[in-house]
């Protein structure tokens, strides 16, 4: 990537940050060297994960959210990266190019990132990092992650924002009970969308008591301990003293998103003054570096072992004549000699 | 280990099994040894996935079928795996343990096993192979593994399995159709639980045309490149040939959940009969003795550098003096030198 790219993509050039967000996703070569070139400029933008069980909203609130942060400040621009669940399986292909919050397209502040073309298995969060990375360095204030469902991949997504809103939404069963209890954990601020519907209230005051329940049942107000050791190191390092606000908003008529966007930059004042937002930073570079090692160790090694012996040991195991560790420390053995 | 517990466990002792299933899930020096020593003893259980939205009504499913296979084959043995998401946050304490499915307790032939005390992020499916390992040692025919939700995690975990059940129900919204499409593809048959609701019919239908669109559209049909690129190893093994059976099922009153058990036991045998069921169990073996490497090979590697190297490198990241990738290729170079 030569330095005139970097400078069209500072500058604002959507047609450059989309090519180079497409050869980032791609994790080619030159993705990678983007991702070099402009990682000098990263480090300021606000990174929000938007997550929740399906219907609740996501879609619309960020869509709100979006609208809301560039009429009140309308010197920032704001990226949305949408995960799509569909996005490792079929490359969207089922549902075709979706055509997402078409009121925001026009607006040159904002630009829409769909990561449902992306292919690699394990790879989202890796991928969403990248993403949000350049968009940090092509100046984006804000940057949306939104991800349906509530698993594994959102936990590994939202662990590289600085804010997680997990959005809920009134008379759900009780199967997304199980999921809100855990997907509360990783809430900065809760949401209760669709709030014009019956049992709004229910809902609020179910999320205040779990949140209650939760963190003093996890000992994160009691102490912490519980959450120094489960949590992954970008989550662990975030000090006491943040109880996550329980928020109210009709996404579709915009109600509460103003109390919404306070919450946020409320959170970040917290961050910011608690010194986890650096923290947090530091945590997903160390994460990258060590990921980067690992490859590259783990390429140097293969090419150390004799043609055929990784198989012929595979071939024991299959046979089970040797156990995956016993085949693990006898590949490792032949390698230190 | 003791040769001992192997016998306790392989005759059929819940208490021995129990604390066996303990030792492996905290992933500790004993739980190892454990796996190591059941590992001759496996590759003979039925690993099945039972996976879909929140609400769709899994648990009953799994319930009936575990039934149906105790009733149909009473010889046989059932083990359950519950995958909770509330487990990588919460341990279980907001919701206490859920007694489940109390009329299968009381089953000899029956262990029902939840992972929601698993704490450690990006585990689920490790700590799930080997907890369905040593159920597959103790002469357990059938893994049921039940996932709740749809993501990344239930990619993970379905992928040890050899036949994955995506369960849907009637009446979902659109952001569940979403769901629906990223999970398609991972579905060896498909159940369209609570068939006695309305618009049952019509859900089946949709899935049958998802499936056929799904399945042209991303060339599993013709000739199944797209699948070949993009799935894990341990999916891109499975031959074409299988076009998934669309089942609907009403799980509490157990309608249909005999056509379910020939689904499943019909996909058996064109795994036997193609291959597949031995690629599936070698792909997951070769997994795991690669992870055992690059833990083995990295834990190496950072006793080589000196200290305070990493930390100084890390620093002139933080910076933004030094990009992740150059800074893990001077660490990598220090180390080579």
């Amino acid at each position: 990537m030569t330095e005139f790219s970097v400078d069209a993509i500072r500058k604002g050039g959507k047609l450059a940050l989309s090519r180079v967000l497409s050869r980032v996703e791609a994790d080619d070569e030159s993705g990678r060297a983007a991702l070099d070139a402009l990682f000098a400029y990263t480090g300021k933008a606000h990174k929000i994960g938007v997550t929740g069980p399906p219907g609740s909203g996501k879609s619309s609130l960020v869509n709100a959210l979006a609208h809301h942060l560039r009429r009140s400040y309308p010197e920032s621009r704001v990226a949305i990266i949408a995960v799509d669940p569909t996005s490792p399986f079929t490359g969207g292909a089922i549902l075709g190019d979706r055509v997402r919050m078409p009121d925001l397209q026009n607006d040159p502040g904002v630009f829409i990132r769909s990561m449902a073309t992306r292919g690699a298995l394990g790879g989202l969060a890796d991928a969403t990092l990248s993403l949000s990375q350049v968009f940090d360095a092509a100046g984006y204030d804000y940057v949306l992650i939104e991800t349906v469902g509530a698993g594994q991949a959102e936990v590994d997504i939202v662990t590289l924002a600085h804010t997680t809103i997990v959005v809920d939404m009134p008379g759900m069963g009780d199967d997304i009970q199980a999921i809100k209890a855990g997907i509360l954990e990783i809430a900065d601020i809760l949401v209760v969308n669709k709030a014009e519907l019956p049992g709004a209230d229910q809902t609020y005051r179910n999320l205040v008591l779990m949140i209650e329940m939760g963190y003093r049942g996890t000992g994160r107000i009691n102490g912490g301990h519980h959450r120094l050791t489960i949590a992954t190191e970008a989550r662990s390092i975030e000090p006491e003293g943040w109880l996550p606000p329980v928020l109210k908003t009709t996404a579709l008529t915009s109600q509460g998103i103003a109390e919404l966007e306070q919450a946020i930059h409320q959170h970040r004042a917290y961050l910011q003054a608690s010194g986890t937002w650096n923290a947090k930073e530091n945590s997903a570079i160390r994460q990258t570096i060590d990921k980067l090692i690992l490859k590259e160790l783990s390429e140097n090694w293969k090419k150390t072992l004799p043609a055929g012996l990784y198989e012929t040991v595979m071939q024991s195991v299959s046979q089970r004549k040797l156990s995956p560790r016993a085949a693990a420390r006898a590949l490792l053995a032949y390698n230190s000699e």
